[in-house]
């Protein structure tokens, strides 16, 4: 047997092993009975334990080094570069600061839970300060590993092939015309009025439309489920993808949307090259392209005028005992692109989401490469809160730099994939819209030629493209935030 | 540390990943897609492959000489016998036996599912030869091990210490009284008149009433849970127990008797000693003490004249639109203690349950211990259905003996507990009532007194005594039939 094919092997056990995490992660957020949780925390380190000790075992240098000099399709050299590029993200740390790490992120973010409540900085900045340190080392680690800067180096765990000189470059030029254009769009939609779901929506009621709504975007429900938890993601393995929702019974449009989004994470996973099952180079290609579908779905599709003429029918039919106009059309639209400049992140509308981004970028970038302090934070973030969206967080750190988990645990490099895949959305669609005929596809319900262009493109390439290489193939050119823009400036303006 | 401390280690490990497989095969059963099949499938199979390392690592040996050698208290010493049982269990077949028997198993368990609709008999008996010859061959290197005979060594798998001298004894007495018994109660039975459930009963208010019922039995929702599956079950972990049914919306009555028997097994579960989790010590005792949980749920409690009360006032309250006279206690005793002699042991009732088991434990003994061969079974069911239950099952394999998953992939030995279940339930009964007043605890609602007692005597044990131990403490004897002829006598005649 040739080491590459000894290294397939290898990968495909250990992505079995991966498939009893994915599921029994998912029982855990979405089935479990709390009393599960203890013994369940324990089962799964002792399995993550286990796949650590499979991605580090000795052989496997001895495999990569013999597998290089091997006779490799262009697939197989694919699927080499991203077992390699996997076997070192697993190798390079020493294991006491990955424990070490782990457990300053976990009591930082359990005591997190409180502090944030509590708007207490003072108590939170005590346990922050390790999880910063200790990321700054693997930051340094890392980059030295890789050649490039201590941020650069985090940047690549989710985003392999970007930096940030790039995205300086690039979220510079959002800059430049993002402020005025929230300005304009809050101003042009000043005298709308319009309808907000009040009243009562069951949760199986909701989850009738989510279901139906998912019909229309073609999930596969052969090989997927949609169930609940408090934190909505996507989750399971390609073959049994598991998205959840939270329905909150006095308003279901923020669930509905909720749903379009995950299923467009899910339709990517679903849409994998089944050929390569098993071995990362049949994986996502990163998290901004994962995020690309998923706001393509909820963004380009799911907001689209068009769009919200079915989503406002199925609601009328699901739901009954509301005042129609609630259903209209028209409603609908002014609801789902209403902007608004506000302190939460996680409940932003299109058009101010990229400057919460932009902000804990710049933030991240700084403190992870040493040029600011943890307890600079504060400071920082309500500059530019003001800055950019005109609000200030003064003493108001659970609105502010407390709001997130990410940072709780050292995610540091994780925020520019929201807007990343915003962009590559936009992107997508502007190319697409050269072959297909979108607004039609749209209208008439059967939205298969949108999804063969998605398929064939982005899905059943997996990682065996660079993200650059990805793109420029889909759309002609790499990464061009132009088509971000004018999407936003058509909507919005 | 010492090699005693070694093993318990060692032992917490593997019940982390017998934990994973727990769920997963809950998900396989209970939620997953059909699509997710294959992949599910091949990660547990890599899952049980890493189990059965972990179980036949080369230092095991050399810890358990040491152990033996060490001080220990009488738990742990009870402790280490049951890792030793384990051990050897794991460790005393040939790894090809093990294999070859599970390929066998599985053929013939795949084509059974079309070959029993199908009255095939020429068809399974080609492949059932090789799992009987398998088995055949496993039960004589068991029986070399543990120096007793091929059925014994087959036996004391699921039934530790039991044998077939003992179960010969046992069942001749059974066989002197049941039949007699059965036609006396249907005779006692003949002129009965009672209403059976007909008509709608969804699926979602079958599960409010099957909720409420396990309230009542006191299940603890926050280590467990209640789905639907097409085979019934009782799985999970003790912190994390799910159960399942099936519901048919045409009837209430089978499902739900079926939720109160795994509520039995679930108790147990959850009631067994936090101190030794992870160890086979605190694991339930026997598959026929397990039996005897849910056989005390479902007969000794759920079929008494007093809870039936409760059961037909519950469903009154949510089943609305149907016939009164349906939902009075007496219709209802009627309907739950109904004697019939038929063909298939799974819709059996609990006085001819018995005939079908000792049926076949005659013959599954002779066969493993190679006093007959498979091809002479058609003959010898008809003629034991002939004598214990007056049916002939001539020609109609399907209903005779096809009938059964069980022997399809050679678990030859399982059998013969559910009838130790059903006695050992009705001599816990008998015990029980010396000291509590279970009569006045099932009218009154509560049953707290009888929990307890449960509790106290066989769910807190785990398997720290040896069965007799364990019955002999909790009720002054080993296992004596008569309490159960006493039970059924006075329930039926």
């Amino acid at each position: 047997m040739s080491a590459f094919e000894k290294l397939k092997q290898h990968s495909k056990k250990i992505s079995h092993f991966n498939h009893l995490a994915a599921i029994c992660g998912w029982d855990q957020a979405a089935v479990m009975p709390s009393g599960g949780n203890q013994a369940r925390s324990e089962a799964m380190a002792e399995l993550s334990v286990h796949i650590h000790n499979l991605h580090t075992q000795p052989q496997l240098e001895e495999w990569f080094e013999q597998a290089e000099g091997e006779s490799l399709n262009v697939t197989d050299k694919a699927t080499l570069r991203e077992l390699k590029r996997e076997w070192q993200q697993a190798n390079v740390l020493p294991e006491a600061l990955v424990q070490a790490k782990s457990l300053a992120g976990s009591k930082c973010e359990h005591a997190w839970r409180t502090q944030r409540k509590d708007n207490d900085w003072a108590g939170f900045e005590k346990n922050w300060a390790e999880v910063v340190q200790l990321s700054q080392e693997e930051a340094q680690i890392r980059a030295e590993a890789n050649g490039n800067t201590p941020y650069d180096a985090m940047l690549d765990i989710y985003e392999p092939g970007t930096n940030s000189a790039s995205l300086d470059a690039l979220f510079s030029d959002v800059k430049s015309w993002l402020p005025d254009l929230i300005n304009q769009a809050i101003e042009k939609q000043s005298s709308d009025r319009y309808l907000v779901p009040e009243g009562e929506f069951s949760a199986a009621k909701q989850k009738a439309l989510g279901l139906e709504v998912m019909k229309m975007l073609q999930f596969d429900f052969n090989h997927g489920r949609l169930d609940e938890s408090m934190h909505p993601f996507c989750g399971g393995i390609p073959t049994d993808v598991r998205i959840t929702t939270r329905y909150d019974e006095k308003e279901f449009a923020q669930s509905l949307m909720g749903i379009i989004h995950e299923t467009g994470h899910a339709r990517y996973e679903q849409g994998l090259p089944k050929s390569l099952s098993g071995l990362p180079s049949g994986e996502a290609r990163s998290m901004g392209i994962h995020e690309s579908q998923s706001l393509f779905f909820e963004m380009q599709i799911g907001r689209s005028n068009r769009f919200i003429a079915h989503l406002a029918n199925y609601a009328a039919k699901h739901f009954d005992g509301h005042n129609p106009e609630l259903f209209s059309q028209e409603n609908f639209y002014k609801l789902y692109t209403r902007v608004k400049k506000d302190f939460i992140r996680v409940d932003a509308d299109e058009l101010t989401y990229p400057a919460h981004v932009i902000l804990r970028y710049e933030i991240e970038r700084d403190l992870i490469n040493g040029n600011i302090k943890h307890t600079d934070v504060p400071e920082l973030w309500n500059d530019k809160m003001q800055t950019y969206l005109g609000l200030s967080t003064e003493g108001n750190y659970r609105n502010g730099c407390m709001q997130d988990i990410h940072w709780t645990d050292g995610a540091f490099g994780y925020f520019t994939s929201y807007t990343l895949g915003a962009m590559y959305a936009a992107q997508f669609m502007a190319s697409m819209q050269n072959s297909v005929d979108v607004d039609a596809a749209i209208q008439s319900g059967d939205l298969t030629p949108i999804f063969s262009w998605l398929s064939d493109n982005i899905w059943s390439k997996g990682s065996l493209l660079t993200t650059d290489e990805l793109v420029q193939q889909a759309t002609g050119e790499t990464l061009n935030a132009a088509h971000f823009q004018t999407h936003l400036r058509s909507r919005y303006l």
